[in-house]
């Protein structure tokens, strides 16, 4: 068969994506659930978890580069290296997540190791699976030990009364929250081909929280994407890392990057669908459906990111290579003065252009992920991105504003354009004129409000 | 002669510096002043100028590494090139230096590079000197033309009246503020050989602007370091560069750099000390003096960042290198949570290991300024800095706050903490128990002044 994709999701979309709709929509061979364990002082929702139903799904992650990596990373990590021969903990089997919101079990030491195994432990126990087979998210408070009392009377409750309807990862979405204005969720889906030679249609569906922060502490990006796709972890691994290198390393909301920052991919193989083989047209299909879904979320976190009132796009065209792109559009949407310009809805295409003229490559890690091989992530990293001011564009909320080979400045609709920056999202353009790659960056405007909301003391 | 360095400016300093006046100090050798030559509608001085008495000076120059370089920094460069053998345009010799505040001249096309040489030639003009030995600086608007009537109006009634004295050194220093709240300026002196065997006082005065963003437009850091000594531009280049790596690149207001940065560095001779062969004991002193001046005008720089109310100075010991102790410096500085967690006076040590947890070394150009061998300097540049959650300790305001080694939080005071924070500096350390290598970077905090500033709509 044909596998057709059935339009992007948003016009500034490089890709040809899926479109996506928000909600929860549980694949089959999975359970869910969540509930308020205790963990959170308010009271609300605070522990998730999702088992499968079909024996050990192929797990994927990416996990936060950060030096002080979380006990729930570290034991992720380890859990996944434990059940493939991927020593890094990239993929893996996994038949259960678990995931508490309140303390992020960070910095916390031997005694934070021991207590996340513990949960480790107490899911394996409730739902019958090996604990080297359960992946774990933490969120919250850093520097504080997780509650286990609370939480082993959360996770005996809960398990019992996982569902396997929408509802269930609804409810797991819930309880992922933090300080997050609304729960994140989206779902798209894919017709790839069965063994019987006809089709079968594959959900992918992603819950998520952050970036808004829970404070005194650090923003943390969680998601889980569940999928019952027949996909082997590897070959998972291979469509979610760079499905997560074009949407959510292009995630800024302050720069800032957690402790607990993970992304896991889980796929149970009921759909009926073949086995998905790398390289294959169902592989780029079903890459394309994780990442209409993971670019979905970016774009529902940038947009509750703290004290925000406008999600930014930056999408950038004629570049080097998607690769500058990339670090161009990441570098407009995380400067400070354009998010502040944002905020006043002024159409200042000087800073925009400066901070263009500061964009450097990402991290190997990241160009790696991307698909750059190996030794030229490795020499391309962090350098300066080449421009040339003759051959720049940039059109704010549609309207031209510079072009550089027109002598630079346009003049343009002041007025009309600072109207049309007033709503829910501002979309950045640039044309480097200098090639074809192309990229994009979500963040949001800085406003008086995250300042006060990160610098209020508590204790 | 034994070169004496008599202390350190401050006490978080890592390396040996001399001390340091906050007044301007008019080196042998040089005319100064400023005035107001209409080019802000404020009617506040605007035009800056110097010009050496005693034939061109060695000069060197740091420029800003954005693609998008004003006009007057490619001038700058280019001149730079045609008196010295340096293609790159870092150093050659200059006879005067020429600052207009109030419009950038940047992203001004073919002409703003047309009236920046008019600005050249005025100046050429007027102190009877080449065209080729101007140096070009200037701050403001971007996108908006020079004034180039009122530019030549004041240039003609300035140079006549430029002063040898400290108060013209002054004057210029005050000319190139934009929104600076106070003029900046350092000066420190150390004695150097003479050719009859004693010793000569050399002095090195420098002034500077910035970081205050000029609304609506970007930040500029502008600086020029004057100096009698007698030193070959390239051996003045060998010294300017690592100390800008230490100093100005360590400097953080809010991430973005702009189009126009530059430092430049002029060496008169005047002084009567023997001129400064390159790895000399002499060279080491003259050295330390430009660090140690570049280093008070970063803070100056930093404790007047855009609504800043508190100047933060992150200190690192215990990096596997210098360059990896600098890297995590400027992390710590650089995270907004970390800035609003400033303002908040709210000792958050959590924030403060997850920004150093996501340090990157700098680019290849400013790890080669440091000192590192270009091949390292490239193989490094943009790496994350490896880190051991173990082996952290961090001290918040001479409060000890985490300890890896004893198992991470320590109790503290936190009233007594929140009470030292309060102040006009805030001191950030962090030993990262890994090795030798140590240093320091330079910030402020976030507030909701900030915020306002930048977003509020002017045309």
């Amino acid at each position: 068969m044909t596998i057709t994709i059935p339009g992007t999701s948003h016009p500034a979309s490089s890709r040809y994506l899926p479109s996506v709709e928000r909600r929860a929509s549980l694949p089959a061979g999975f359970r869910a659930g969540g509930l308020a364990a205790g963990i959170k002082a308010s009271g609300r929702p605070d522990l998730a978890l999702v088992v499968t139903t079909v024996g050990p799904a192929a797990a994927a992650a990416v996990f936060t580069p950060n030096a002080f990596a979380a006990a729930p990373v570290r034991l992720s990590r380890a859990n996944l290296a434990a059940t493939s021969d991927d020593a890094r903990g990239g993929f893996g089997f996994a038949s259960a997540v678990v995931c508490t919101s309140g303390s992020a079990n960070a910095a916390t030491g031997a005694a934070g190791d021991a207590d996340q195994a513990e949960v480790g432990r107490l899911v394996a126990t409730a739902a019958g699976v090996d604990q080297t087979r359960v992946l774990h998210l933490s969120t919250g408070v850093i520097g504080t030990r997780l509650p286990l009392d609370r939480v082993a009377a959360g996770i005996a409750s809960l398990e019992p009364r996982l569902r396997d309807d929408d509802e269930g990862l609804a409810d797991a979405a819930g309880a992922l929250r933090t300080t997050d204005s609304v729960t994140k969720v989206a779902t798209t889906t894919v017709d790839l081909p069965s063994p019987d030679g006809a089709s079968a249609t594959v959900t992918v569906s992603g819950i998520a929280k952050g970036v808004g922060m829970i404070h005194p502490n650090m923003a943390t990006m969680l998601s889980v994407v569940l999928t019952d796709a027949a996909v082997a972890p590897e070959v998972l691994w291979g469509l979610l890392r760079p499905a997560a290198a074009r949407t959510w390393d292009q995630l800024s909301v302050d720069g800032d990057t957690s402790t607990n920052d993970t992304v896991f991919a889980l796929a149970s193989g009921a759909s009926g669908a073949a086995p998905v083989a790398a390289g294959s047209e169902a592989a780029g299909a079903l890459g394309a459906a994780i990442e209409a879904v993971a670019r979905d979320l970016a774009r529902q976190q940038a947009a509750d990111g703290e004290g925000a009132t406008t999600l930014i796009t930056t999408v950038v065209r004629g570049a080097g290579d998607d690769a500058e792109a990339r670090a161009v559009a990441r570098a407009v949407v995380s400067s400070s003065l354009v998010k502040a310009a944002a905020h006043g809805k002024d159409p200042n295409w000087g800073r925009v252009a400066g901070a263009a003229g500061n964009a450097v490559l990402a991290t190997a890690a990241v160009l790696e992920a991307a698909g750059l091989p190996p030794d030229e992530a490795e020499r391309r990293a962090g350098q300066p991105v080449a421009l040339d001011p003759d051959r720049l564009r940039i059109a704010i909320a549609g309207h031209r504003v510079f072009d550089g080979a027109a002598g630079g400045p346009l003049d343009f609709d002041r007025e009309a354009a600072r109207a049309a920056m007033d709503g829910p999202e501002l979309v950045i353009e640039l044309d480097l004129g200098l090639g074809d790659g192309s990229g994009e960056a979500f963040g949001c405007d800085l406003t008086e409000a995250y300042v006060i909301e990160n610098s209020e003391y508590t204790t």
